[in-house]
């Protein structure tokens, strides 16, 4: 099954690629891996939430909020492969959590990401979970992706 | 000399793999490069070490949480790469260390990683060290690592 | 334009290399991808500020250690790569900003990284940023990048 199928099928429809700013770009390619920048959970045109997990937002809130910067990293790679379809594998997610010394629930917020790039593609991937002390714009998570393009 | 064979002359074992979760992976290849996901130093199916270093646990208990943490990650690659004789060098290692504001040994921590992946490639690799308040479960260390499979 | 004549015309020459420690070197490639390790704001052999970002020093003088470390990690990849002039772009690059929970200005100091480089290459790469309670040598920045070869 396609992607693009899958994606129907999960009835997620992939969100609007950010306009890139003058000194970066969303994703880049080189050779068949696509890099994309670390995204934040933005939905139409706004953060879903802000502030410290487990102090100013529960790890359920943040766990949605990296499911949607997991979509936007996959909408960005998405459009740097010209299509969801010509990509193969997401080989690798970094999860950036906002939290202070006495938050260590970072996998369980990064499952929102990592879960819902799981049922997209139907493969696993490499990630690593860690917390900042902030984020760009209080964001409460901030998410990159390392994509295969298929070959 | 065999990687295989240099780990024996050490006197390492590789860790047994963890068992991977239900939403990522270990170790994923792309091309003939393998990302691993961020590894605990787990031992035996524990942490060998919890807290924050310069706080909880002091900077050599760190350090030596990160060589296990580097040698479950190297562990994670091998297997993903069938042997861990088909890797010909490790290209990056970034070393999470769990501390507060007022920890700058980062270096030190890493080395803990870095001097036992020198040890067994007989290469050295490139490297990034940096703080976070806080890790999972409590890690004092997190090391991920992009190795190279023989062409 | 070639890379290095466009650092001419940007008056920009390229920092020295720093010598490699023991246990890890400045740049690794594989294939015609090249890795920097993280590299900090050094300048003729000390660190150009120090300090957290927002208490210690200024978003301005953040933003102008982090174009000193790009600098720095574009000539540790110039290094492997043989020559300014074989690097056909910069495909990502990740800016860790020292700062405490209340900073959330991360992206106006990876700026100080992204603009020089996009000027140099004249394309645009991949970001993230974030933030660190410390980093090596109570820097204010730490910038890794990857890089492209020429094919």
């Amino acid at each position: 099954m396609s992607i693009s199928s899958r994606l129907n099928e999960l009835g997620i429809t992939l969100p609007t690629v950010a306009a890139p700013v003058a000194s970066y770009v969303p994703a880049v390619r080189a050779g068949n891996l696509i890099f994309t920048s670390g995204q934040l959970p933005f939905a139409d045109g706004a953060l879903s939430a802000t502030g410290k997990v487990g102090a100013d937002i529960s790890p359920d809130d943040a766990t949605a909020a990296a499911q949607q910067a997991a979509l936007n990293a996959l909408a960005a790679a998405a459009a740097e492969a010209g299509g969801v379809d010509n990509l193969s594998r997401v080989v690798k997610v970094t999860v950036f959590v906002a939290a202070g010394p006495g938050f260590t629930g970072q996998p369980a917020v990064a499952n929102g990401a990592s879960e819902v790039l799981g049922a997209i593609f139907g493969s696993g991937h490499a990630r690593s979970a860690v917390s900042c002390p902030a984020l760009p714009m209080d964001s409460p998570v901030e998410v990159e992706i390392v994509v295969e393009v298929a070959g």
